[in-house]
């Protein structure tokens, strides 16, 4: 153990800190700054966990959220969500609930939840300041009992206090958590980041029936829209080039592999034996060498080999799960209520052996109101990121400064909303509240790629539109000929037995002919402009 | 113990983590994304530790930076940092280097260092990539000996592994810290943002030598142009307005005192025995309760009433160093070339009980070019940050959507830059990696009153310029016809023996008394202007 809060000779004294410690003292670093954005991330976090108790398994979700004020004239917030999901064997609930850095999630598997810190963060910040406890129900699938713990978070030692325990018959075969803890929020000025938070999350999960009830005792419903979940994503081994010393020193001490190809075939993903004898021949690394005996220089070698090997096959998507185009395409309509939308998914790439997708949905006009800089929606592994927008990946790839709007016929101020969605088994937060992506090379470019490729579709729309609002133009202005035309030509035509009106079809045949725009959408446009006429 | 790696019935198995652990997976957060960014955030770790081992102590800075590419063609770089500060006992150098969450810098005072991480997480980010191990000399001030250490992390653990330890003579008594470590780096893309930051430390700290030599052997040395070191910030006790339980329940556990008087007295900063009482009867608390009886809710009650009463004084600056107008200034005029510079130091405020004050300094024209949107330079401590701006509180004051700048006479594109200063026991960083500063309202408040002090003055100035160029406009419009006017009033004149020089002095005296200008300021107008009508 190390000397601790001894006073040194020369001025400095040294201790140390547990981890929950250390986030109750840098709480802001993980999102519980302030009442009011802490209520936010309260929401978010036990959301999110709901959310990863249930369609990461195979569930479809029935989320309920309830905030309600504690006390007429009081800030403090009870924040209930309960889910129908697998729900926490009884040994494990303690300490998912009572101690920092305790988790189910530390897997390589997508999904929204990445740090096992929220929940706790939550647990934590209400504690300190309402001296209330967190209260959790939960009962695992086929259990026959439901259990309940009361219980706080001993910060000093990062050890969980249970109150009360105790256990509920489970006759209806309930299965999934109910978290219920009590904050100093603000919901003056929250309450437009909560809704906007669930709607988006409402829109990103169309399989999940959601209600909502505000502390006002409003209630919003979104009901289950589509039954298909999404894939479930898998939990998958690490990609040699995600590989450092660390990695590697764990997982040979995890391993019973007798020589380096066994090891390799055995702890990579895409890696069989025939990869593994051809990459050691390559590095010059013995085949048979027990993978126990290497030592710090040769594990550095090997980590540093494995990394720069060309051949891998490449890190496999099957951890991800993203939206889909449709998915995109639908959200974005009920969002924004546009006249066009493109979305592009992408094909799975990888950034240091983390296998991710980008995805971008574009939608112009419609409802959308005309802004100097593009609408952005971000989403990272499902989850709607609505803080530090500007200091995104995402918003360096839309920004107008670094993309060439023009050259999609977007002039700003113009009405156009990008979505980008980032899926991956580990998305590059640059905080723990995670708010924003980190412009790591390889999802920037794909980004780029994605919004080019939505770009030319939203061109090729605008083209089609600005072709149409030319021909109009022409058709209006030979409209305004065309009966005293169509009058004259018919004198001349009479003995052919020819009427106005014939001449006047005629003539507007050729004309379309001449603008080359198909029979319906000329029709519509004729059909508007005879009423302007007319008029 | 927590139950450890058990695979529960229902698909979910739970582990704890170590702190180590943590960052390890999470180094991003920290700053650790990539190699170029780490190159940066290394320099920046071992350059303010030692800033805060001299200044924060009462020594002017010598510090020494030396990065090294270890092999021609490796990307792996040494990064070396020495300062002349009050060294480290022996005993806790292992745990100072080896333990992450162990520290010496876990205090009320102002301070770069927060976290006690950065070094830590540039040993360990070394360590998994490059295998190397950090090495350290040290000597607290007045010791007989330099200590040596070689040492590594053991990261599953969170312990430190000494691998060399010695003991060297110290016959000229030197006392420092001397750390290195070696890391996979990106120099080509690290090296601006590597030189600006050592640039900008050095403009903010004018008292110390500082010797940067980088990996292509160029030197660049900043030498100590003032001795006089700025306040020391000192440690302080926590004001009653920054309470929570969790503080309550430490302060409580620490204090020997037998009533509530006793306790409030002897823990808070700036509550004597009469404020005590007066706070006491304001919350309806017995003044004779002994602190160590209170429970839970007793305990909610007093922190919520000790954050609510108004009555206590101010928090103290004591805990603060700013840096004052006249460095910002320099600063300003040695980095930007402007025409113009004010400064703004404002007084001592606080929120959540920690102090901090802010400083804002305004560079206008010159050689500094015209943008779009004001150039931002931002300090939190004495510390420049680089990265993040745009989700910086200081960017959502100065930038302006928010601020109307053409109030002060400015429309961009202009020749405007900002220098923003916060100085806090507590700065409230958005992420560990202390790039950004979260919004909280009370530090929001204060960088617009002393954005607006010192745009107001830049207003004087332009309207003082602007006067000046209209005055120029008419002299050049009269000047003109000064000559052909003079000639007529010369010859009108002639009788009375006046020369056309001194009527054509005369009617410049009149036009200077018209336009109301000084003496000195008319003569160099009027010179310039000579110059250019006789062209």
């Amino acid at each position: 153990m190390p000397p601790k809060r001894q006073r040194a000779a020369v001025q400095e004294s040294f201790r140390s800190m547990t981890p929950s410690q250390f986030f109750y003292e840098y709480k802001e670093v993980a999102g519980f700054g302030s009442p009011a954005r802490a209520l936010y991330q309260t929401v978010r976090e036990l959301v999110e966990n709901a959310l990863d108790a249930t369609d990461v398994h195979g569930i479809l979700p029935d989320i309920t959220i309830v905030i309600e004020r504690v006390n007429e004239n009081s800030n403090y917030y009870r924040i209930t969500v309960e889910d129908n999901g697998i729900g926490i064997q009884p040994q494990y609930v303690p300490y998912a609930f009572g101690q920092v850095l305790y988790s189910s999630k530390y897997k390589l598997r997508q999904a929204r939840g990445r740090f096992g810190l929220g929940a706790k963060m939550a647990i934590l910040y209400g504690q300190i300041r309402t001296g209330r406890p967190v209260e959790v129900y939960t009962a695992p699938i086929g259990s026959r009992k439901i259990y309940y713990f009361k219980l706080k978070i001993d910060i000093e030692h990062n050890r969980p206090i249970v109150l009360t325990k105790a256990e509920y018959p489970n006759p209806k075969g309930w299965h999934g958590t109910r978290v219920s803890l009590v904050i100093e929020g603000d919901w003056w000025h929250s309450k437009h980041r909560v809704y906007e938070y669930i709607k988006r999350t409402a829109i990103a999960a169309p399989y999940a029936n959601i209600v909502f009830i505000d502390p006002n005792g409003n209630v919003v419903i979104y009901k289950r829209s589509i039954s298909k979940l999404p894939k479930q994503p898998k939990e998958v081994k690490p990609h040699p080039h995600g590989v450092d010393i660390e990695l590697l020193k764990q997982l040979i001490s995890g391993s019973q592999a007798k020589t380096m190809v066994e090891f390799l075939a055995e702890a990579f993903r895409g890696v069989g034996r025939k990869t593994a004898e051809a990459f050691l021949e390559w590095a010059g690394i013995a085949k048979n060498l027990d993978p126990h005996s290497l030592d710090d220089r040769q594990l550095e070698l090997l980590a540093r080999k494995l990394r720069e090997y060309q051949k891998f096959r490449a890190p496999s998507a099957d951890a991800l799960s993203p939206f889909g185009p449709e998915i995109i395409e639908a959200g974005l309509r009920s969002i924004l209520k546009p006249e066009f939308v493109a979305a592009v998914t992408r094909r799975p790439r990888a950034y240091e052996g983390h296998p991710f997708i980008v995805e971008v949905g574009i939608a112009y006009g419609g409802e959308i109101p005309p802004t100097n800089e593009p609408i952005l929606l971000r989403y990272a592994n499902k989850i709607p990121l609505l803080y530090d927008e500007k200091s995104d990946v995402a918003w360096k790839v839309v920004d107008p400064h670094n993309f060439d709007w023009r050259n999609y016929l977007v002039t700003f101020p113009a009405p156009v909303a990008v979505l980008t969605h980032i899926a991956s088994t580990k998305v590059p937060y640059k905080s723990v509240g995670k708010e924003s992506v980190a412009d790591v090379p390889e999802i920037e470019q794909e980004l780029r790629n994605a919004l080019r490729e939505a770009a030319r579709r939203l061109r090729g729309y605008l083209l089609q539109k600005r072709k149409e609002e030319e021909a109009k133009r022409r058709i209006i202005t030979f409209m305004k000929y065309t009966p005293e035309i169509a009058k004259s030509l018919a004198v001349i035509l009479k003995d052919y037995n020819v009427s106005e009106h014939t001449v006047r079809e005629m003539l507007l045949s050729a004309m379309k002919r001449r603008l080359r725009i198909e029979d319906d959408k000329f029709a519509k446009l004729v059909e508007g402009l005879e009423v302007d006429i007319e008029e």
